[in-house]
């Protein structure tokens, strides 16, 4: 059993990672950190845990002490001093925040307002995505745990990127995101009745993950690729669906892009390609770490219309996480995570 | 006071003309029917309406008779013997459905899968959108109140348009709708647990509001314009908000586009123009008749994005079909039609 | 036109007033107040009030001097000294909060931790609950507005007990609230995913409104009246929805019943005694001034059961206040009122 | 590995069933059935399955002949002949329907409208509620599987029966129910802009679960006891919470009342009473097999109110139906049943 230990367990994605460990073979949760609740119990905070996991949360230093791999869920900027203090004494630690998802530290200045304290640790990190860069996560010792909305944009787009097929100045990317995606912390817009019968878009064309989808997907294609990204906040819990424009070099037809996902994806049991003529509904991926992708075209303006469907909080940060320990520690790399969408 | 019957009173789009029509000060409802509750009272169909408007139900020659203005709303197909009879016994007809929506009957045999019994009547049934098409509704006979997608991405894109300012070929609009857009009749994906946090897309690239969208379009424009159209189905009661992606031939700033628009609309009250910095968010609209647009620059893609709300059940439908009779017959623009949106 | 002020008018209280004045044909808002906004404009707190009421804030000074019916939404205790200054200057004084409504200044101080400062000003002050003490609201200076729970439960019980019907120590109140009843204010059990597909009781019989429900049932009757009452959350945004479990004293046929509330509210155009066989639901009465109310026995178990349902935050609140300012002013009562409930 | 079918898998219990079986280390399922769907695969049906289980939809008796254990999730009425076969052939039968809940067949008929075929096989099932009847199911062939409402109200009271605390004839249940509970079947209560923002008790004091509480609480207690019970349908999807008054004998402190539960369910791991001052809530458990209890005490009037929660689905179906699987068979009884509830 591999000693795990999670920095910021009562965030929304610290209670998730926490939830998906206590069921996981081959990991045991030795010690949990909350920088608001230090000295509780977790089921003080989350009543769900009740009876389940009543462990004290204890400040970080002792989850680093106590663990072989450390997962944090914090605030950008606070992340690459624990990752440095993991990697000094040799633990794995899986970041769900921001700080080592940039590989360009000019990107990071300009969207985060931010600087890297350490390049060598930056050079170490790896992007843990592992559908698209598994073979780096094997083994790495820093892993950037992807965004949720660059997780379904990603793996959406990388058949047709890596094919070449795509014109990469005409991707618009249209995503709507369950409430959970804005964490625990409260504000306005996630007061229940300011958001209930309510939807908007927020964050037009500047929202944060732009510049981490761009990396991704550049990376892919081997070309620079620029996205026009409008995140919108959905009244409900869970979920991202990203609803993806491209223009197609050459025509396609639906079954050779079906075919071309279908290969892409043949390993990737996480990943489901759904029949033509069926739609991604963020309702078959809830409480799982499947991603569900539907291909539509637009024959009559030449467009292919790609939707990803994921559960944010699974797939989109603690369930990856969990799939990036796995394949970091070379377990199979879907152990713990053999979760069934309730459908409703 | 004039005479107004409603005939399909007891779908959404009835209730909610009879709901409104109450509240007019130079209309009365004389008559209402219903195919599938004829002989019941409305509060029986509907208890919020107890004590308030208890008609009975009667049958469609019953409203007819009784009425100056007769609104339908009806499957396709079922309006244009309608329209018919009023227009032979000189009474205003608003069809709430799709039968006198497009001009091209081409179309609508593409799209509709029907065909025209009368040309003469389609001759003479205008689009009834005010604030695009007011000198024409002002005196028609025939009015086809337009669908509530077209409705919210028309207002979004004509100031754009007319001025030529963007290319005809590159836009993309993706729209979601609250519930009451399916109507009453029930279906599985409507089904509560089964609609309720869940989200997906639907009729991907084709629905049938893109050839309303492209032929109102195309008219502000005076050019062909072809358009992707995505609608999502949104686990809300009530609105329609559309993103809408273009790409300007010239760079505009955002303090040019806040001008075109403002001026374009400067006569409309129903259309608000939002501050620049501000967002279009269907709480701010709900059970009221404005449409709200915000104005978006992505500057680094070079895109302009236009957000539009609307409570579909008001300005896409009822609102509107009030509006038109309002200019149709001389009215003040917004008689009956001041709706505060209550925010929460 | 009477001059009408609203202090605390960025509350949902305050902002429901204001929406609900600017329809009243013989109410003009001449000042609105707000602490946290002062010097901003009312669209900058509620964009959903852009273009139709953009008046600026300002301190409840200005809001006193400028009306002649000064309307306050504030929390306990701050509301006695405004009422004092209104008193003084002969405005008519209408408080949404608790500080007038409990009679006992014991029952005050055990439920709410306060005093009463002038005994006068609490003796002027009657129950703005016009279906039962209209008489008394009419000239009225200082009128405490009725909490929403105990607006649900007086309507629904009265009937009963002004015909001493049933047993007075066997009143069980289970009441249901939408998220709107909680406020604008922030807090984790209104934050959207925590109250989102949840749902719990609160305050289990303890909740502040308790007493003032004894009082309004105990003056009704005659006779000291206890009740337990536990509310609940319920995730929607509007409505409450009480429960309410009696024992008769006498067996009481169902058509007795209902011919017993009938007669009682006969003249109370609000209060909709619904057939038997009919259930109130919170749909029916959502932005409306109606109380539905259902009857109900359980003849094996020997109980009457009445179910009512009302808007929180209209005849809970908003609407209830216009309704009193109509009566103290010698207004016809429904002015302004006039709000049909949209069933969806 | 037992061999495990499911008769009426496309429901929403049967499919439950099938997910919980799918976890489930000492359980494979070897034939699913459907009456609407046979010849589909489940996946056409519930696109959550894709890539996990796509098994065709057999008829009903491919499912008997394939399996060790069969569940069945049919309208009543329907069950009693699937039954006959399971009990002539040997094979375990576990019926989530109301067949065989209600010893009484004068109940049975007063409160279904039916009659039993065989006594016999009435005579042989049990009432599956380990929590209290557990050694009962412990080789037992046909079980009984609760309704989801007497499944939480049962378990909130029994501890207080069996001491003989409370007055017999005094008890109120006031139960709140998520959507899901009405199941997959269309009807316009359960359609969307119907039921969203809305709330409504039904079959106020005349549902038909009241019998089978009834049945176990006079069976717990000795004595005759009889229950007014109102159902609500609530605006979410998984859930029931029930709110039961009752009056004590005699004067019972918090402390006591703790106690009282605590040691009723000491051995009980799905059964979690909360500490004092906690309260219930329907997002603590959702998802998972828990039933939350917490204590109240109306010290004004003297009564005892206890809060119970659980997900209807869960507890309050398929999960239990595989605890009593578990019992019947000899497993340990919270094998496949380690969910843990999700909080938001």
């Amino acid at each position: 059993m591999i000693k795990a230990g999670i920095i910021g367990a009562t965030g929304y994605a610290g209670l998730e990672i926490t939830r998906l460990l206590l069921g996981h073979p081959k990991a045991e949760i030795t010690a949990v950190s909350s920088v608001s609740f230090t000295g509780s119990k977790l089921q003080e905070v989350y009543p769900s845990m009740r009876g389940i996991f009543e462990m004290t949360l204890q400040d970080d230093r002792a989850v680093i002490e106590k663990s072989d791999v450390v997962f944090a869920s914090l605030p950008h900027g606070l992340s690459e001093g624990i990752a440095a203090e993991c990697y000094d004494s040799g633990k794995l630690f899986i970041d769900m925040g921001a700080d080592f998802r940039l590989k360009n530290e000019d990107d990071y200045k300009q969207w985060y307002d931010g600087a890297y304290q350490s390049k060598k640790l930056h050079e170490e990190a790896v992007y843990g995505l592992p559908e698209l860069f598994r073979e780096r996560i094997s083994g790495a010792k820093i892993i950037a745990n992807p965004g949720c909305y660059p997780t379904s944009v990603a793996l959406g787009l990388a058949p047709l990127l890596k094919a070449n097929a795509i014109d990469l100045r005409n991707i618009i990317i249209d995503s709507k995101s369950g409430v959970t995606g804005a964490g625990r912390t409260l504000s306005q817009n996630t007061h229940f009745p300011d958001c209930n019968e309510a939807f908007a878009p927020y964050k037009v064309a500047v929202h944060r993950h732009t510049p981490e989808m761009e990396q991704t997907l550049s990376e892919i294609s081997g070309e620079k690729v620029t996205v026009t990204f409008v995140p919108h906040l959905l009244p409900i819990n869970r979920g991202i669906l990203s609803t993806v424009y491209t223009i197609p070099h050459d025509k396609l037809s639906a079954e050779e892009l079906y075919e071309k996902f279908s290969a892409f994806y043949n390993m990737d049991k996480f990943v489901r390609i759904l029949p033509l003529g069926e739609t991604a509904n963020l309702k078959n991926v809830k409480y799982s770490n499947y991603c569900d992708i539907s291909l539509h075209l637009d024959e009559r303006c030449g467009r292919v219309i790609i939707v990803s469907a994921i559960d944010n909080m699974v797939k989109g940060a603690a369930g990856q996480a969990v799939q990036n320990m796995n394949v970091a520690c070379g377990f199979e790399e879907d152990l713990g995570l053999l979760l069934i969408p309730p459908a409703f």
